[in-house]
């Protein structure tokens, strides 16, 4: 310890947490610190560099506040947050596909039933969305709970506004319904554009400097729960979006592209007259058995 | 970019970066995203673990202010600041080994004569601070600037307590001064005492974890240019300190620990006498030509 240099701190580090009493957290710290210095070894990254770092995270620290996670946006966009997501999630390929959760969903959202309009004055095109939860063994999900968030016509989500919270509870675009008895579900909504993630910090600074976009391919959030089975955080994305090649978080999946189907006015699936084109998706969850994991 | 899952996701992440522009920034990033991912995938980082991770970074940004710098805390415990400061100061054995820079040091702080008492009202013992600085062939440099800063008879820094600059100046146990025709310089001050680094926040409650103590040795804190040569920052340590065995930042070399004369009551280097019992360090300082790094 007193003749520490840039080939032994690594182990110094290491035997300074010799006393710790939970092994998983020493198992990852291990690891943080062997790879962190690695990578410091393997660039020899510079005092400047260093010091680069340090004032980065201090801007995504300080403009991370109860709406906006800069952090979550950091681990986003370098594919920690897909590749955490993957590794935690795998199931038989008959299981509809995880994806990232992202830095907008927000707890507390508004109880919908089924045929309600979750847009809740939110603008964009409608649009009808249907389907059915189903279990592995195509079981039918009577009471499964489904939360949905989405972006707006100009791509941004309520949240991005204005606290809904601090409103009164004014949520757009977002809300929670229970599946039929049949395992099916439908609602009433917006079109979901393809928008920029946030990109006024940090994270869009370093996005720019990388030339890379901010863009994500339009889609539908879902997040599905039903005792029994393993919850599914997912999206659905709308097939022909520019952005699916080139997510900025990395979340496109291909079996979670959809056709959302365009139709000139008239009668909606809910029966009701609409007077401007609007768009149909129907799209079907398979959800794993819990018990699968243990 | 479609089918993203855990293996294929790091090369989605480095073909997303082809088109930067800035060679260095593209090293720097590629060896991070490779080790961040390697360091995920080797513990099979769990979504709850990196939910916490998140939730750790927010309150170090949070925490982080002017006086704060969380960050670098973290970076010093982690053993990253020791790792990048050794990498970047190679230099030849009779040169003054650098380390860590460490979060309490300010700019602004008072410019003093050789001789002042740098103390400026800070707690602790009496200490007179001597020594030369000279160059790596024996050359004294006339006129070298030395910032020294340091810690009280608490263990504590004078912004731990309040904002100096926001109080008019009232900078205490930190100034600058230039060395002397010869090489020299001498001042009075106090003796610096061990202290734990920031331990009531998000990087004390994961040295508490880890089993790690927060202390470091006590120490006296240069920053020493001159110019056509290398700019040194370095501490000089306390002999018989009992935390030079597990110093939290790591910041520790033998080269640097020094002993302190314990003195009784009588008159001082200065000349001045001191009615209580008082220390002397003295310690000379060897720079490396700048030239040798081209």
């Amino acid at each position: 310890m007193r003749n520490i240099d840039e080939d032994t701190i690594t182990h110094a580090v290491l035997a300074a947490m010799s006393k710790c009493r939970d092994d998983r957290l020493l198992t990852v710290m291990t690891s943080l610190v062997r790879h962190l210095h690695s990578f410091a070894r393997e660039v020899t990254l510079t005092e400047e560099e260093w010091a680069h770092a340090i004032s980065f995270l201090t801007d995504v620290g300080h403009i991370t506040d109860e709406r906006r996670q800069e952090f979550v946006l950091l681990s986003d966009t370098l594919g920690l947050s897909m590749l955490v997501t993957t590794q935690n999630n795998r199931k038989p390929a008959e299981c509809t596909e995880a994806t990232v959760l992202g830095p907008f969903f927000v707890k507390g959202a508004p109880e919908y039933k089924n045929g309600d309009d979750m847009s809740n004055g939110a603008k964009g095109r409608p649009c009808f969305v249907s389907g059915q939860v189903r279990g592995l063994f195509g079981e039918p999900l009577a009471d499964a709970e489904i939360e949905v968030w989405q972006s707006d016509e100009n791509g941004f989500y309520d949240v991005q506004y204005a606290d809904p919270l601090e409103q009164g509870g004014e949520f757009q675009a977002r809300g929670r319904l229970s599946t039929l008895p049949d395992g099916r579900f439908h609602f009433r909504s917006i079109l979901p554009e393809a928008y920029p993630i946030p990109h006024d910090g940090p994270v869009g600074r370093m996005l720019d400097a990388l030339g890379r976009h901010p863009w994500r391919p339009a889609h539908l959030h879902f997040w599905i729960k039903a005792p029994g089975y393993e919850p599914l955080i997912t999206h659905v994305f709308r097939n022909g979006d520019k952005y699916l090649d080139s997510d900025a978080v990395f979340g496109v999946r291909s079996s979670l592209v959809v056709d959302w189907i365009e139709h000139p006015p008239g009668v909606a699936p809910d029966g009701v007259t609409v007077t401007t084109p609007f768009f149909t998706l129907d799209y079907d969850f398979v959800l794993n058995p819990a018990e699968e994991r243990q």
